[in-house]
């Protein structure tokens, strides 16, 4: 396990297992603000980012858009990390939708969801929140008569404000605290709008979650807590609001989580993903991808603190690297499938 | 394999294998029309049908309506036997919504399809039809990666008139040879709709199964045709239909396929199992189960040419029974759902 880093806690035996990688996606009207996430060339086309990435993810092209998802800087979505670690090794994949504005061209397990507004209005209606939580769980149990370990992504563009929201109404520390897809970490944006949010809170665990979460978290927390096995968050910051949504609702099942994120996650100054999940208490590890040696700018600018997760990319690189690949195979499959968007677009 | 009959070709060896059921719903609104099937209480409750036998199948209860599907006699629906034969030796479950009115409260599979229209008019838009295809080949060839033995089920109010639509319009022998949840065929009806659907019908092969087939059969095809290893048709005679368009898309899929259905399809005068497989060149298996024994009258009319089949009933009982259980280790079972049932309504 020499090319993962644990961070909190320790990585349990995630090797040779019977695996699933699920894919949640979902959005959040908060990517419309200007200025809040790159995930996406445009405000507008922040909705479109989870559709693609699911679809890029699954067939290796998208449908719901011309190209992949790309910044305004045209830097490409992390599932070509996901992707690339997924297929060293043959990883079932299923899309799981919690609630997206744009639907992926592909099969999709549907949880009964909607998108998720304004927090500073309210995110989710009780009842879609619960609906969401209940389908989640029920999903995660009938996946655990066929999996032992549970890998789950996610992808929502300003799911770092929704995450922070979270976390900071349910008490913890993490204002400041959650990382970004760009270098420039739009913190102060974040806070204001963050703030905004936690004002006329609900007193009620269930109220204050249904109004400051997205979708996703919800559907990660169900799917954690129904499959009772090993469970790899594959993410950054989220995914310790996604734990601390556990916490709340089902303590015991954290002993079974563990994040995995990436190394420019973990090395990320501007987030602290090590003392949010000290505070939630769930273990952390990272793989220690390294793309300062590619040929491509694209992906050399990761090493430069663009994009840094999601898709599931830390997630899926660490499962590749506990069953024996290396970096450099990870970097190299990257590569390919890199090289040949690059010829296409 | 004693209480397992060959009827067409021979059974493969499905013991022990990697197994999923898939239960895959859809309504047509030829389920509308009065007389044309018994699978709910009247026309209209018929499109509630497929979501609360999706939703009893997987939970053992229903959420869409409040008590489980039933004939306008107050028979019950088929699921009770495909939960019985799949909780004997916990078969994971999937459902599969290939274009329903009524949408599960439950994860569900979307495969971005419609529900089917009235035949007479024409069911499906050709790219509506193309879009069910592609997302359920995808789902099946995912699915592959964890699985060796898909088994396949239904529920489609009025499926087997737009089975016999189908197999008309791809020119085999099928008027009148198709089955029906009820002891009195409404073979009449069923002619004249079918003949009617059968008017102006486009030239090319995609055409007319677009006009003239539900959503459910097109999504089974495109199963069967992804999943590439061992299928399990799980239904009567509409999964000659299935296989009919199987055939016209990728003949060589037929050789992984094998119908499994119950006796009293197979030994039902108003149909003709048989000769629509021989015709189409697919295997046909049926489970020997007797419910003639049993102490509950609403199990015994099922001897009586009730019911008969759905959601899976012939194949997940197979799949017991080639397992090593007994036409009376389901028959307890489903007494034992059943009169839980009772108790509650």
């Amino acid at each position: 396990m020499q090319y993962i880093k644990e961070i909190v806690g320790k990585l349990k035996d995630i090797r040779n297992k019977k695996t699933l990688f699920v894919l949640v996606i979902a959005t959040t009207d908060i990517s419309l603000i200007p200025g809040i996430t790159i995930a996406g060339a445009t405000p507008e086309l922040t909705h479109f980012t989870p559709a693609a990435d699911a679809e890029f993810l699954l067939l290796g092209k998208c449908k719901s858009i011309n190209t992949i998802p790309v910044t305004p800087d045209g830097i490409p979505t992390p599932a070509i990390i996901t992707r690339a670690a997924l297929e060293l090794f043959k990883i079932p994949k299923l899309v799981v939708n919690a609630g997206s504005r744009v639907i992926p061209k592909l099969p999709v397990i549907d949880l009964g969801g909607e998108p998720g507004g304004d927090i500073r209005k309210g995110s989710l209606r009780i009842e879609v929140a619960q609906r969401i939580l209940e389908n989640s769980m029920i999903l995660g149990e009938e996946l655990s008569k066929s999996y032992d370990l549970l890998v789950i992504g996610e992808s929502i563009p300003a799911g770092t404000t929704t995450a922070m929201a979270v976390l900071a109404g349910l008490g913890y520390d993490a204002l400041d605290k959650v990382s970004s897809a760009s270098p420039q970490n739009p913190k102060e944006l974040k806070r204001r709008i963050v703030m905004e949010a936690l004002r006329d809170l609900p007193t009620d665990t269930f109220g204050k979650i249904s109004k400051l979460s997205d979708p996703m978290l919800i559907a990660v927390a169900g799917l954690s807590i129904g499959f009772k096995k090993e469970v790899i968050l594959a993410g950054g910051t989220q995914m310790a609001a996604a734990s601390a949504i556990i916490k709340e609702l089902s303590k015991e099942t954290l002993n079974n989580v563990t994040i995995a994120t990436t190394r420019w996650i973990v090395e990320d100054p501007s987030s602290d993903i090590k003392y949010l999940a000290e505070q939630v208490g769930v273990s952390v590890v990272a793989s220690m991808l390294d793309f300062s040696s590619s040929k491509y700018e694209g992906l050399k600018v990761y090493e430069r603190g663009y994009v840094k997760e999601g898709v599931g990319a830390g997630g899926a690189s660490t499962l590749a690297l506990a069953n024996g690949y290396t970096p450099n195979d990870i970097l190299k499959k990257v590569e390919e499938i890199y090289s040949q968007l690059v010829n296409i677009s």
